[in-house]
């Protein structure tokens, strides 16, 4: 069964919007076992609107719209719609109500606008919105599905997860689509392809593989498709995963949703470790990552961003002699940091990183990208070169993830 | 002068990955004045790639793509559009020498993959990629123009940023659109629309206001058109934000591409004055902004993540007996954290940020988002209280945003 979602507004197509809206629903989509096969995005007008929903009927058994439902003169889409499936308007009293109480529990009164918004086309079926004034609406047409929701994200996802799976569920029969990811880490794009070139081409017909980059992590996404079996789907995926973890070893660091930052929390949760981290060049980048995770508070004992030789020097009990001679980006000194914050700080691990981000600051033998990166325990230190390349932005997030996979083979070394 | 973004990419029809391509490139081409009147989505195939092309083809004047270029071979635009522009590939060896050299100074060695890479249509014109091995492509046809990007996006705004604006007002006419941006800090999006009604009811016919928000910051987009006149045009524009800068006051920041953390920087810079940060809540995100401005190395002495008490008490100085009567998310906790990480890193200023990001750990007394923003100088410690309100993402930017506000209102205090 195939879909398409259509995303209405002018500020998608100035760019002052992402339209997250489409990712949404095209995972929400994908995980039911409904192909979307192509999102458009179109200005609020009436002939823009009518064309992309035209143009998607002739393609898709199923089309989804969000934008364009608010109360003000700018959103036009329900009475496009309206036009468009030959209805016409209708107040609904159940929906005045809703948005009156809805209004009420936020110490806001109904006005005139508010009141328009229980106005909906009579042959459509009403989607309550728990969230928002805007309500959804499902059309039928010719054997075809269109569903209009908002386009506020808090709204659409509202509708969404609190009706669509049983709707569809009852309104049609859903094919079994299964995707499993592989998160790795230190093999570059065209190496991992080389590597796998055999077994992607070994893999069943109804499995198909996609390489997903991003500074410094390679995700590898396997899709599989069956009509009837979910289970021996899943199974045989996950055995071709297992020739993958063969083939791609170490460099694996989880699956699907895992981030490093989440897996480390765990493990150092889950064996009372706590953590302290040092930096340079990624400027606060690891620590942030640590902290994004809730709870992060339990292992996470802090950390020093130590941009200048005095600090290193001072809070880090680096020797002004090593700096000399070696400079701040060496294998000697970003061992003495990270053995001067694990000591200072008394965490079980501690991470230092030394780099040269750029865009100045490089010589012919330290370019810029020349990254050290040490993790330290009780049991020793570990050391690691780098070299990233020219972008300053693109270094602190590769050498951030670099120092966050060395840090968790170091935990899972140590354990 | 029309165009229609295609983004490609299967990536983004399972919603894995949030499309900011097409967002970006709507942005420069409306900078620019090139109206994009649609936005599409399709897969990695052939026959949707095509489809996808021809139809554009039929609306648009210009039409660019991004994605599908990578070296695997679920990367099939390449392919595809020598095909579709019925030429064939070629290898260019001054292509292989780039891709050779990029490679290198990544300490990655050329592979056959990487090789083929160097292969593009004979009839196109080549866009140099300086970040990556993926070429951008311009093809024309029947007087219509087509450009394919790599889907990278820090590839793709690398090609745009680089050449694209010189290479469109070489080839096409494009109107005279000026922009003014104006950041502020402080003032929500619904009180600010109040304050500007009159002023915005007031602007000539040809000028027009948007409304950016992000959290902890409000950007006002003037934009304006004219066929003929720039200098008045850009005249007449800077005569309304002169109005503008009486009604919002001290809470603009900046202008245009301005950023905090450089306006921070190049005064600290221009008066050799020096910056230590300390973070809880923000978890380094602070020194993380600061440090992202090239050549921050020379003002900033460097940061303590601050995530425990114990760090705060032997590291900054602050009295376990006042986190015990006030918390850790205090008044009194905040003003001797910055002041003991000033007194600690020898700075001139300090900030110093504490606060309950969530989504666990605020009470009835300081709810989630709770936050207390501390800069000291030689003169002076400024604190400030801040209710963000439920989300851990958005509370850490807007804390870091609040904080650096404020640290570059102190300085220009006491300059």
């Amino acid at each position: 069964m195939n879909s398409e979602i259509i995303t209405i507004g002018d500020e998608i197509l100035i760019g002052q919007v992402i339209d997250t809206n489409s990712a949404f629903l095209a995972a929400e989509l994908n995980r039911l076992g409904i192909s979307v096969t192509r999102i458009t995005s179109v200005a609020d007008t009436r002939e823009s609107i009518i064309k992309a929903f035209d143009e998607a009927a002739l393609r898709a058994d199923l089309i989804i719209s969000t934008g364009g439902l608010g109360p003000t003169s700018d959103d036009i889409t329900k009475h496009t719609l309206t036009e468009y499936f030959g209805t016409k308007l209708v107040l609904v009293p159940s929906v005045i109500e809703k948005i009156k109480n809805l209004l009420a529990s936020r110490g806001v009164e109904m006005n005139e606008l508010n009141r328009k918004q229980a106005e909906l086309p009579e042959s459509c079926e009403i989607l309550p919105n728990s969230a928002g004034t805007a309500q959804g609406m499902w059309f039928k047409k010719k054997g075809k599905d269109f569903i209009s929701l908002p386009g506020v994200p808090y709204e659409m996802k509202a509708i969404f997860r609190e009706q669509m799976e049983t709707r569809f569920r009852q309104r049609f029969t859903l094919p079994v689509i299964h995707h499993i990811t592989v998160l790795t880490h230190g093999i570059p794009e065209s190496e991992m392809a080389g590597r796998l070139h055999d077994w992607e081409a070994g893999l069943p017909d109804n499995m198909k593989l996609a390489y997903l980059p991003s500074p410094g992590l390679l995700r590898l996404r396997i899709t599989g498709r069956s009509n009837n079996d979910p289970d021996s789907l899943k199974t045989n995926m996950e055995s071709e995963v297992e020739k993958l973890q063969l083939i791609v070893g170490d460099n694996i660091f989880g699956y699907n949703e895992d981030r490093l930052e989440v897996i480390i929390g765990k493990l150092l949760k889950e064996n009372n470790l706590t953590l302290s981290v040092t930096e340079s060049c990624t400027g606060g980048m690891i620590s942030l990552l640590i902290t994004s995770v809730p709870g992060s508070s339990v292992y996470y004992k802090g950390g020093i961003v130590a941009y200048s030789n005095e600090i290193k020097t001072a809070e880090l009990n680096v020797s002004p002699y090593t700096l000399l001679v070696n400079g701040a980006v060496s294998q000697a000194v970003v061992e003495q940091m990270a053995d001067g914050i694990r000591n200072r700080y008394q965490s079980d691990f501690s991470v230092a990183v030394s780099g040269i981000a750029g865009p100045t600051g490089g010589t012919e033998e330290k370019p810029v990208g020349t990254t050290w990166i040490a993790v330290a325990s009780k049991k020793r230190i570990a050391t690691h070169i780098h070299n990233f390349g020219e972008d300053r932005g693109r270094n602190m997030q590769k050498a951030a993830n670099a120092a966050l996979f060395m840090l968790w083979k170091e935990i899972k070394d140590c354990l």
